[in-house]
């Protein structure tokens, strides 16, 4: 018996990480003169990844990190008008149309009126509080979860809050480090749906187990999915 | 009767103001060289109005701000060294350790044992997530809301969800404008907690209404107050 469904919003609902890879190929372009893409790449990485604890997800967070590193891989010969060309890029980003992912619509106006949908979103409380909202889908979720990490701790907070066993619980999304693995490791039911591309801090090897493990092509096989694993078909 | 009490964090919990106050003062210095600290501070603070609905509140839109304003106050002659100093200076507000207020722990230790009590407060989920854990207060509360933004309708969401009528139910703070101003609206009972100091963006008038608004000078005397509020004394 399914009693709630978590959904996932970033690359799950809607294009993200395209747009992080748009941003971050103008970033190496600015920094061209200085060093090679690959060399950018892998300096912008490792001081995100060093200003995780401290910045956590989220454009603001990637726009820090970028500035820190644009002044070191230049031995800050970068210009302030470069910096701000950095600025207004992350700004962009904030700005940019909420583009949905194909069958998004139908797919949980179908669902949502047979099954209670819960929104959980990792990132920065202003960035995903706008997607949602210029997404349109708001009225199809009856709770709507930001949260600092997708780990099992945070999972087993919302299921209790929400009142949902986990042996009830389902979660969909894109990433299976966040929206999986803890979720099976809480005694969840996890479906997985790649993305076309996936941040390197999200990489994860498959799980083991096959058991409450499904993975599909896209959102749109959602609904029969679920109705196979309520034994409604 | 009282269901449930909702306290806030920044200045009614812990130092907050003084932190960015003492950060700002180091900004002002930094632009000495080129506007009187009066020019930096009115600049800064348009800036900040000015993104605060693409950055919303916390540190991290703080420090984006000022690299933007210091770009704009110098016509880009600022280096990026200085820009280095600024991002190390939000990190240090980040890496700031959590100095309560006094008389906290054991107003917190005595209520939370007759009361539900929700921290609720406003900006950003790892900010906000990390002084929390840093403050040793995280067992007192019953829940925790970090929120985008604290007006009517986030109150009645967060009641709603820990199923509190507004009429039982007391928020604590120190901002008049999102702590008591909204919950009164609601229907709900305000307890004021002046701090030493109130951002710009924070200050509003005192209510007319005398009805379920009360003022305290400190954390100390809140226990006190809601053993009138209840009649038990």
């Amino acid at each position: 018996m399914i009693e709630a469904i978590g959904i996932d919003a970033d690359d799950t609902l809607w294009h993200n990480e395209v747009i992080f890879e748009e941003t971050h190929a103008r970033y190496c372009e600015l920094l061209s003169r200085y060093h090679d893409a690959r060399t950018v790449e892998r300096t912008l990485y490792a001081t995100e990844m060093r200003n995780l604890e401290l910045f956590g997800y989220g454009i603001k967070g990637y726009a820090l990190s970028s500035i820190e590193t644009a002044i070191a891989l230049t031995n800050g010969e970068i210009s302030a008008e470069e910096i701000r060309a950095i600025l207004e890029s992350a700004k962009g980003m904030m700005r940019h149309p909420v583009e949905l992912l194909k069958g998004v619509t139908e797919t949980l106006a179908a669902l949502a009126d047979s099954h209670d949908l819960i929104l959980i979103t990792k990132g920065d409380l202003r960035d995903q509080h706008r997607k949602i909202a210029k997404s349109g889908l708001a009225a199809y979720f009856a709770h709507t979860e930001v949260v600092a990490e997708k780990d099992r701790k945070t999972y087993a907070r919302i299921l209790d809050r929400c009142r949902v066993r986990p042996a009830g619980f389902v979660m969909v999304g894109n990433s299976l480090k966040s929206d999986i693995l803890p979720v099976l490791d809480l005694g969840g039911t996890g479906i997985h749906i790649p993305y076309l591309t996936t941040w390197e801090h999200e990489k994860a090897t498959r799980p083991e187990q096959t058991e409450r493990f499904y993975q599909i092509d896209s959102i749109g096989e959602l609904p029969d999915l679920l109705a196979r694993l309520e034994g409604r078909s």
